[in-house]
């Protein structure tokens, strides 16, 4: 084509031969246009036409020249913006082909050319500003792992250096047996470390320190989750059910060996039909004056003890909980020691346990099946803090409602709900730090002719893993509350903290799952292969949203202590009072509910943690009024309140959810008051802006409804959401290093 | 209490001894208030104070008293409304009392108490309308089969009847190695019954029968996921990149052996740098024109073939991806069949085959690593469809562009992305099926004094369940819909069609994902053991969001394609044009977006398909003209497009996915309008409307910020979410029963 005005059809011709989103329509419209410019003569038209004709494609080297023609015609005059600039150019600024133009730009828009972006492609600037991001951190990691470990920072450490040593390398057999026997291995080594009696009094040889003994929870997490339950299910259930539910005898006759891990041990509450309804457990503890003893039994086959960890292998006793019968009437349900195997693990008379088998994940515990066949345990098993039966045989119990007494002691019981969110936050921070660091270093696709990019520079992948992060340093905060208030608990405070510690519960492993979730995914078949680990972190934590106590039945209890609570105070509940509860301690809501702040969109409001708060309280305080309204017509309308409940139970999750929203962030916003590293303070604040905005964001649809925001604002927020993503980039990889978790749990491949 | 004036104190006390939501504040209101009251005594003062004194709570027998009392007294007047209506019953409607009324309602009031909740709760009405709902069908289940089976019933039960053999009864062993030779075995088995050739034109021994062949894959994923993956390894991926990208000299050399299984053969394209940016390929087939061969070769460790599936045992030949180079030019990535193992299974000399691993799931599917170290072939190994090697050593091609022709090569594989999302497809109709039937039988919590009730019965369970039952019914409709277009296809369609399969493939393999995690989490604790297969479901399934292309990768691409879509129709890109396009075939937008129809809220309005599809439409026109517009603006204020383009990285999935959800809803709505039972077909519609409002609940906050919905309109949408779940709620088990999935495959003894 040396003829300089035909040369100007060569960005189209590559256009059509390259770009294989020009299908044969846009064919179409370049034939028509070449067979309406008079300019051409019958002949150049033909050739042109044959140049696009299906059945001659150019040959590889045709291409290439084209292609060569058009960088020339660029590196001419490099600030070209349109394909009609390449025509010009092509032509030496062909007098009559400019002339042209309306027809060239006519016909770039006909093919629906985004001119700009074509003509950028074809200037191949392989130096973007999303290539160039990277991993540049403004602060001290150290200092922060220090901020995060805090006053337990030397048990951390202890651990720590304990589940790096080599005997604790993962076990890789698929086999059950040997895995469980590994895991039964490190629980002893635990133990002579003195890491299981942590929380036992000094009296018999514990540590007497809680808030060590949910470090420890915590930090084992970071190994095999395996471990975690035994290790939960030995000390923390099963001892500490002797050292909430019984008394000095119990406390002297097992505690130590509980500890020492001589005396494995089960905590037998569930049954196959009753798992949620604990109050309905059928189990019976007939009482025998005669022989002052008891009679445990399982009335039928639905009634077994199940999912009990420890049971199938190495327990050797076990609280049981069973309904107590004295002379036939019942009492309700209390707990017993129950002997299940012998020194030499062989099991007892009258005691069956089956093994629960293959589980989705958590297979180095042990869980069985325990069905009692009139078992006979001597009176002093009774563990009897709560209720008793006197030397005449009779019931006594400072707490006569079995209801009420029933829910005392689990309520006693409610340190499992605080360990178990902290084992799930530490495995959702190894799931970010593997996920985060392989997308560090992970390249693919890239600008045209430029070099792939870190698949972290995406703002996509940013939007699927920073909020995640944002929320899982929230609530480490957040739990770190839990343990102080229910260390420091008040008998007064024990519902407020008994919802708290549940809602946690919920809230916490909630976000690990949707966290594994979306590591495995960022990491793509990487994040498959179990030698990559987060597999067996998301199949090991999957049981967390249902064990003590399933997620959507808990949050209904957080949901119902806030309905109480909101009764209590605003009693009258006429629509004055519930207005006021609203706005009383939302200080700013109704100077904010007007236009100018509703669409208010400035960076520095956005970004102010007081907006949040307010914005958080705000959607807290009126969906618990709303609830609670509609709940009163509903009743007042006629339903029975277990219907009206059940009409409203959607609601009633949302209640709980905004009420965990509001404590979470709250508890962040107060965690970094304190910090006094400034470096780090600039930087999880960001994290904690995020986490406020991507809540908001998450609930936009409501705050609209509601008219708290306006559309103006909800699209501000979302493209704050995606500014702080993009500027945590280079922060990432040392806020997921912070955690600190050791490269021998972490372990994957894909990040030493 | 024998004054019957005290005794109106009964329901107080009671209170306060079994209501564990009272506390001592509470207690303290109820003391003030005796003490004030001046028609007591002081002696009776003191009596009723002692009564609710915590040093001495009454006796168990007390309380039963009290509780008979107040049963009594609701017993005599059973249309009791307040706490006060049952004391006036205790006082014997005592005038005194009647007098007092202001002063026990302002008490009630006082102690937060819900009057009418708490007399319901006295009333102890065990037959709630929550209790009482069950199963109970309108449609005949077979009708249904009928329709979802549809053409492909024959083949369908044929596949059934196979899976329920005894010999495809489930490996139990963790064992992999036995783990995948009974997957072989199985294959076998599959390949004798004429099901591997099913797609394979007759001259070759197949059936050319590309329908029943991804009925086939659908039907096979009831059973094994692990074996329908070998199987699709097998006879899709390597028997199809053979029928798709060689020519008849290879037909006829591989062919009939690949579908009988005696060759079983790999697709190797993936290596580890290379998963999703598989145009940046490095290993090479370098050609010597001399010996006419190609030297394959993998120039460095992370140039590997990764996760290919056959590979670690069983692959005696592989479909490989290489760049071809001849003459020292590089043309692209092209495809060569390379022989791995001999007939032995020995690995051949040059060729280094590592294993994968264990994985999350799918572990009887032999995915290894496979290294070329300069393996050399003849030049007939290379499938030469799109481009080859002409006598005289020179490349050629009908698709000059290398990138081009790549993708064209992978045009033509797209069937993979049918095959996985219909397999997704089938294990959520298993969990559904699983979690469904099993909350229908358990039972759990029920009113005070009732019996308990079927879990499904509860609207939160209802919730978390249905609306996914919803969106599955409706993707089996959209797959069928995508099969049909696939088989139909016209060369001019296929950018189109392999965008929607890209879509269909993420959007149904998500939908998966997120069903079975719900459906785990529904079933508790039973859902995590392995018998009752959610587990081996939810881990098969979790890398089909990965394999046949990353989700989030094919939603990018989705999107790009309606935007060229959208360029092509509307070039000009200016206001009015964006404006006419968003309202075009969108007609009744215009008339709906005034407040009358954005607040329309009737139950005929919020059912109707039309109102629906016009939603639909309207956030896919919308939020596609609103991308291309942002994404213009960025481009033509300066950002390269590629940085543009990941400005807008989260916006460009949001079309992908309102492209996709317009397309599902109206594919439903058409297959809904063929039904000819009319009984199944009303059921079936409701799936339909709760799928489309639940979809547009998901994305209120979109609507909202847009002004298509009002306030009123998305919270009666919320509601009406609620009625279609319970109104579905005795259809939801023969709805799960309508998928017909063999008993053997389902195989969880919780649905036996």
């Amino acid at each position: 084509m040396e003829n300089s005005k035909l040369k100007v059809f060569i960005p189209f011709f590559n256009l059509i031969w390259s770009d294989d989103l020009l299908t044969q329509k846009e064919h179409l419209i370049i034939k028509d246009f070449i067979q309406v410019q008079n300019w051409l003569t019958i002949n150049e038209k033909e050739f042109l036409a044959s140049q696009i004709a299906i059945s001659n494609p150019p040959s590889r080297i045709v291409l290439t020249t084209w292609k060569s023609e058009i960088d020339k015609a660029i590196a001419q005059n490099p600030r070209v913006q349109s394909i009609f600039d390449i025509v010009l150019e092509l032509s030496n600024n062909d007098i009559l082909i400019k002339g042209l133009a309306t027809d060239f730009i006519q016909l770039e828009n006909d093919l629906g050319i985004l001119g700009e972006e074509v003509v950028s492609n074809f200037k191949k600037n392989a130096t973007t500003f999303t290539s160039t991001h990277h991993s540049a951190p403004t602060f001290e990691i150290a200092k922060l792992t220090q901020i995060l470990d805090g006053k337990q920072s030397a048990i951390i450490q202890k651990v720590k250096a304990i589940i790096s040593r080599p005997e604790f390398a993962y076990e890789t057999s698929t086999d059950t047996a040997i895995y469980r026997e590994k895991v039964y291995e490190w629980c002893k080594i635990l133990a002579d470390e003195n890491l299981g009696n942590m929380a036992y009094p000094k009296k018999y040889g514990g540590g007497e320190n809680i808030a060590d003994y949910f470090a420890i929870m915590e930090t084992l997490s970071y190994h095999d989750l395996s471990l975690v339950i035994k290790f939960g299910v030995q000390f923390g259930l099963w001892g500490m059910s002797i050292h909430s539910l019984g008394t000095e005898k119990h406390y002297q006759k097992y505690l130590k060996d509980i500890g020492t891990l001589k005396l494995p041990g089960c905590f037998a509450m569930s049954e196959t039909n009753h798992g949620s309804n604990v109050k309905g457990l059928e189990t019976t503890a007939t009482y025998n004056h005669k022989d002052k003893t008891f009679l445990i039994h399982t009335p039928h086959e639905k009634a077994q003890k199940e999912y009990i960890g420890n049971a199938a292998v190495h327990g050797q006793m076990a609280t049981v909980f069973a309904k107590l019968i004295i002379d036939e009437v019942d009492y309700g349900v209390n707990a017993f020691v129950v002997p299940l195997r012998d020194e030499n693990n062989v099991i007892l008379k009258g005691i069956t346990i089956k093994d629960c088998g293959l589980k989705m994940g958590l297979n180095g515990v042990d869980n069985g099946i325990i069905r009692f066949d009139n078992v006979i345990i001597p009176k002093d098993n009774m563990l009897d803090r709560f209720a008793s039966i006197n030397d005449q045989g009779k019931f006594e119990s400072p707490i006569p409602s079995d209801n009420r007494r029933f829910f005392t002691m689990l309520g006693t019981l409610v340190g499992g709900r605080i360990g178990i969110p902290r084992s799930a936050l530490a495995a959702a921070k190894s799931g970010l730090t593997i996920a985060i660091k392989y997308s560090d270093k992970r390249k693919q696709f890239g600008p045209e002719g430029g070099e792939e990019v870190s698949i972290l520079n995406y703002r996509m992948h940013q939007r699927r893993l920073f909020p995640l992060l944002a929320k899982t340093y929230a609530i480490h905060f957040a739990l770190q509350y839990v343990t102080t208030r229910f260390i420091e608990r008040t008998e007064l405070e024990m519902p407020e903290i008994e919802a708290l510690a549940a809602g946690m519960k919920a809230y916490a492993t909630w976000n690990t799952t949707a966290t594994l979730q979306e590591c495995r995914e960022a990491c793509g078949g990487k994040g498959y292969l179990s030698e990559n680990r987060i597999g067996a972190l998301k199949n090991d934590t999957e049981i967390y949203t249902t064990f003590e106590g399933d997620n959507t039945v808990l949050m209904q209890l957080v949901a119902k202590n806030r309905l109480a609570e909101f009764r209590k105070t605003y009693g009258k509940m006429d629509a004055m009072g519930i207005i006021s509860y609203v706005y009383e301690n939302t200080k700013t809501v109704i100077a904010e509910k007007n236009p100018i702040v509703t669409r208010k969109t400035d960076e520095a409001h956005l970004l102010d943690s007081a907006f949040h708060l307010s914005a958080f309280e705000y959607r807290e305080k009126t969906i618990l009024a709303s609830a609670a309204k509609r709940l009163k017509k509903l009743i007042i309308g006629g339903l029975e309140p277990y219907d009206a409940f059940n009409v409203v139970q959607h609601q009633m999750i949302d209640v709980a959810q905004a009420y965990l929203d509001r404590i979470v962030l709250e508890q962040f916003v107060k965690a970094l008051e304190s910090f006094e590293d400034p470096q780090s303070k600039v930087i999880v604040a960001k994290l904690s802006q995020l986490y406020a905005l991507s809540q908001i964001e998450k609930n936009k649809g409501w705050y609209l409804e509601d008219g708290y925001l306006e559309p103006v604002k909800t699209k501000a927020i979302r493209k704050m959401v995606n500014q702080l993503c993009w500027e945590l980039r280079p922060e990432a990889v040392s806020l997921v290093n912070a955690f600190a978790i050791p490269d021998s749990c972490l372990a994957a491949p894909i990040v030493m």
